[in-house]
């Protein structure tokens, strides 16, 4: 293979075929995809159909913890495991600028590669196109992916099922990523040992899934964070929500960087974070079995459903205070994902 | 909405959500994207799955005959229908580079989302990255597409059907769609009165497959064009093609913009063509049905397989030579679709 991305890579004919065969397909390696088809027979649906789809644009390409590959596995893969989904395939369409390092595509195809082993799912359908030099930012990935729900599993995704008494979990330390992107950053000067948590959570949501019965609502927290999900899922409903900060896992050296840059991070994005609203008779089981995983070791229960102030999330500070905790305005932290 | 893209309605925040809604959710109305979910439940599957992804990086946004949108739509559907499958769903990834007007991108959601309506399918799931002005080329968008096959339909996927006496048949003329966006670029001063092909296909290749039986194989022609399908199609094979120069479909003015700038319409993307590889007793037939339909009108057939020469396209040429056809080497036209 040529030592940098050419136009002729994303122009469908020769070279094309041999940037698919040589590292496509030999690092997805599976049978769906070595067809070499524009699409992929998937054959029989194993449960519900469900469906969605990530760009990547992250800056930089590679951060502590993670790269754009690793992240446009475990994102799409998340998607699909919080709506209740077992992800099962994932397709990934690539566009790249031209006079990319072939050596730093290859790197962050194997992670896509190793991440998708690791989660369990099969990379089986793709696109190249490639974009005159200056046109994009080295690299942007798009990620789709399907799953299926388990027969008769039950509707976590609308947020119908929340109710006043419900607790709300998260699995760990809130901010991690954002920061360890933003630390990534040259032109920063941050000085930080914090790793992005970048991680596919399926096989431990599949595992809540199973053995947990009050499972009502579950939401991988990216872009907007924490704060954000809460405000979605508490706007325009009869109940409202009551978090405890202190009781929010913040990392010391996250707490830093966000007061440094007057940033809070409750709005920070992760990428291997997740909340569960589940009913209070089942909250403890939910923590127990969570501190047990890896992914869930520092789980922590960080406020509840309330029946008052309906549409708000209120925030009961760690001085004693409360206050109002609206969705992010205007961008803090761009292409953190 | 404000009148420009700006970095905020990439952040997931409260402008993410104002655009999802006001724009996005507007255009591509169905239940199943108002959730506004970051996936979609679609529910059971009505045969075999099938998947497929495309990113569309045309320059520029706008040409003859069709935009960025219309083409992320007709490609997808295209993919999945060539495969045999019926397109039902579809996925939409927005990259935008920051600065982009809204109603630019107004236009081009709209024709997403009148082609959708007239493909029959669903935009399900969505996705919007900004990026800072001058890290993308305005808007880059990925489609995924999820169709399913009849059961018991036959494998036109795979080429393994393909046998020597297969007549080949395209469905109009070649090349219209990448001359109109050559056309379409400023610098080139190119005067032309060609509209690019770009169509939704599914709606002529499902009436095809209910009423031919001996359709063996079907592929759509866009990168690297007919030459490019008919040498993946024979390479390392048993049997070889044999095409006629004087059958193939092509518009005068194509050929003259073609001649021009010595390229072969051979070569050159279509987004509304595929060729048919049929059993040679129902070729005529085929050929009826096409041209009974506005999409097959100037169909034609071009040539067929035959037990000579295996693995290679021959054309036999107007001026009564013959010649190998090769797969397209380097890159004559970058960012067609």
């Amino acid at each position: 293979m040529s030592e940098q991305i050419l136009l002729s890579h994303g122009s469908g004919g020769e070279m094309s075929h041999q940037l698919i065969r040589d590292l496509f397909v030999r690092y997805f390696d599976n049978e769906l995809l070595s067809g070499l088809s524009d699409s992929s027979v998937l054959g029989v649906c194993p449960g519900d159909l469900v469906f969605t789809t990530d760009s990547y644009v992250v800056d930089p390409l590679f951060f502590p913890g993670g790269n754009i590959g690793k992240l446009a596995v475990c994102g799409t893969v998340n998607d699909l495991a919080v709506s209740g989904a077992d992800p099962v395939y994932l397709s990934a369409g690539f566009i790249i600028e031209e006079g990319m390092e072939m050596e730093t595509l290859e790197k962050i195809v194997k992670s896509m590669a190793d991440e998708a082993h690791n989660a369990g799912v099969q990379i089986v359908t793709g696109d190249t196109k490639v974009v005159n030099k200056g046109k994009a930012d080295q690299l942007f990935i798009n990620t789709s992916g399907v799953g299926f729900l388990r027969r008769g599993s039950f509707d976590i995704n609308s947020g119908n099922e929340i109710k006043a008494g419900d607790k709300i979990i998260i699995n760990g330390y809130t901010g991690d990523h954002g920061i360890a992107v933003l630390a990534a950053r040259e032109n920063l000067n941050i000085h930080s040992q914090i790793q992005s948590d970048c991680a596919s959570l399926n096989k431990l949501i599949s595992k809540i899934i199973r053995n947990i019965d009050g499972i009502h609502f579950m939401r991988d927290l990216t872009r907007g964070g924490l704060a954000t999900v809460l405000c979605e899922i508490s706007e325009d409903k009869f109940y409202g929500i009551e978090i405890e900060e202190n009781h929010i896992p913040v990392r010391e050296e996250v707490r830093g960087v966000c007061e440094m840059l007057g940033m809070e991070p409750i709005y920070i994005a992760n990428e291997g974070k997740f909340i569960s609203v589940v009913d209070p008779e089942e909250a403890d089981k939910l923590l127990s079995l969570m501190h047990s995983e890896k992914l869930g070791q520092h789980a922590a229960i960080i406020g509840e459903v309330v029946e008052e102030h309906p549409g708000r999330v209120i925030m009961n500070t760690e001085i004693g205070g409360s206050r109002i905790i609206d969705m992010l305005t205007g961008e803090q932290l761009p292409r953190i994902c």
